[in-house]
């Protein structure tokens, strides 16, 4: 691993691994993303994916919000459809539309003409470089979050071809032909094992597993078909890093939707549980406090709406439900929508620091 | 109001006012609908709308699955988006896109161009019509249900002027002018209790009030924007009904993803709650055991893909989950998708009595 220039704010490590911290540490999902001009401005002149793919320009863009507001850590700009991608899947970013696959899988033939977990890898390189440019990039200012999507968010996708209302073509597949799904997500979590640690060894220095897709399944298909899956990935991730002798970083599971399933995750193995602001920060708090794991999240995107005293004021609430300063990573339970004012951004940040 | 024929089947009733049943009472959102070839057939000739606006057509498709099915209930065929209809705006129904407004509300100005309450709810008549109608050619086979959309659920649909992943334009109104929200809502909900009030004088025998962005909001939005108005609109129908001599009908209220809310909508006064698939049966009986409320769902629509005799299976967990026949509508926890096996429904309906 190389030599990166030394942290100077660990307040989100802190907090992942259960230490005091000075102030809540606050990042935001999607912080470098369309809501700030200066993106929209690189994004004029490249593609969605040639950006994720040209490490200057995703770390340029990684740094944008940096730059502009006071966060706790930088997440390297990238999509959780590189992975499909890596595994030969063609995936364009329609603007206004959304991410549509071409081909979609169609039956569990189709997964015969994916590369295995072993050869996607090595097109996955450029999130590597782009990482280890950000982290050096970054000065050591805060930390680099590194990040993935889980098996059966990534499987929804390669069925659907793209945003679906119901999944309900991704699902059949669950309901129909088990064994091929199971083969599937057992594909992506082999990839996913492979590209985290990797993301680990470029230098992440905190990863994310996004399981946005958690708000289509039951508990009964969640327990079968995502949750072990998930765990797999912890448990891989970690004991491989050790295996290499190098320390494992903190890992978040954030399951949208999956308020059913919040105290499985919480026993997962992950060390921060992300909220979608569903879910009430007491409520989580109270079911969360035995495993002893870390909560991030979760106001409503849209309350960066409020007006500036409303929005601060909303904050203030969200930290009286989350009871303590430790043990909380604030962040939205989402994405920051694109037709966000930047300034409330910083108000969110402040308002935060201020807890 | 009209002498209708005898009613043969009243196990629905029964569960709703916590009476025993000798089998668990059944029907499914959307049962009358695109999964069937019959079905199918009416739309190839008519607009959806104007078959909503035909008591005819309407009438027709209302009965086709109870001719098919063993069901416990038939629901008027309509649409939630009538409402806004009747208060003047334009609503078209795009196939494959869904509902489409071509002049949704932009600022709280244009509510000035809305119809009263008062003024709505004669264009609302046909609805009265299809009631009245579908309910001799029902001749008592079993209870006929008119619905509605929760206004805040409508809200949604006349700002985001259609589908909309994340709501937004319709939640910035609820941060940005709360005072305009909560006039719509309360116009909205004043045109739902008389239109409630109304479906039943027409042969309403059950009521159902569908909250199907509950998802969207979270508890703090909705216990602002959303509950209130839910117990106005039961309230005010009951005490409009019985002020007329007429006894109430059972009310049943469906908060699509609000499981944060479960409690609370327990405690509103319907006499039926519904849950998505998301929520788990024995949860949903331990929290609204105090309450006394009867339970409605929630099998995930996608399991209607499984084989029969894994359809089986699951039906039997759900019934496990249940506990008991009493106090329980077996339904979907959504509407049924459109590419069903019409035999699915054969299988669940037959399942659910079998239990």
């Amino acid at each position: 691993m190389e030599n990166f220039p030394p942290l100077l704010n660990d307040r989100i490590l802190r907090a992942a691994r259960g230490q005091d911290v000075d102030k809540v540490p606050i990042w935001v999902m999607r912080q470098a993303g369309r809501y700030l001009p200066e993106f929209r401005k690189v994004r004029e002149k490249h593609d969605f994916f040639t950006i994720c793919q040209t490490p200057e320009l995703a770390c340029e863009i990684t740094l944008q919000p940096i730059s502009r507001f006071d966060l706790d850590a930088a997440i390297i700009f990238s999509d959780i459809l590189v992975v499909p991608q890596a595994l030969g899947m063609e995936v364009l970013m329609k603007p206004g539309t959304g991410p549509v696959f071409p081909k979609p899988l169609i039956d569990s033939c189709d997964l015969d003409a994916l590369k295995t977990a072993k050869a996607a890898l090595p097109d996955l390189n450029y999130v590597f470089e782009a990482i280890t440019l950000t982290r050096k990039r970054l000065e050591g200012k805060v930390p680099l979050i590194g990040f993935t999507g889980a098996p059966w968010t990534l499987m929804s996708y390669m069925i659907e071809g793209g945003g679906s209302k119901t999944l309900s073509k991704a699902k059949k597949w669950l309901y129909t032909c088990p064994e091929a799904s199971m083969k599937l997500l057992q594909l992506l979590t082999d990839v996913n094992v492979d590209y985290l640690v990797g993301q680990v060894k470029a230098g992440a220095q905190m990863l994310q597993v996004f399981e946005s897709h958690a708000e289509h399944l039951d508990e009964d298909l969640f327990n079968k078909f995502s949750l072990p899956f998930l765990t797999q990935i912890c448990s891989r991730v970690k004991k491989t890093l050790r295996d290499d002798d190098i320390e494992p970083v903190p890992m978040t599971v954030f399951a949208k939707g999956g308020h059913y399933a919040l105290k499985s995750l919480a026993n997962s193995g992950y060390d921060v549980v992300g909220l979608d602001w569903t879910i009430d920060p007491g409520v989580a708090r109270e079911v969360c406090e035995e495993s002893g794991v870390t909560l991030q999240g979760n106001l409503d995107p849209c309350a960066l709406y409020a007006p500036k005293e409303e929005l601060e004021a909303i904050v203030k609430k969200m930290g009286a439900k989350f009871g303590h300063k430790n043990k909380w990573i604030a962040n939205l339970g989402h994405g920051i929508y694109p037709d966000m004012d930047p300034e409330s951004m910083t108000t969110l940040v402040n308002a935060v620091h201020k807890l």
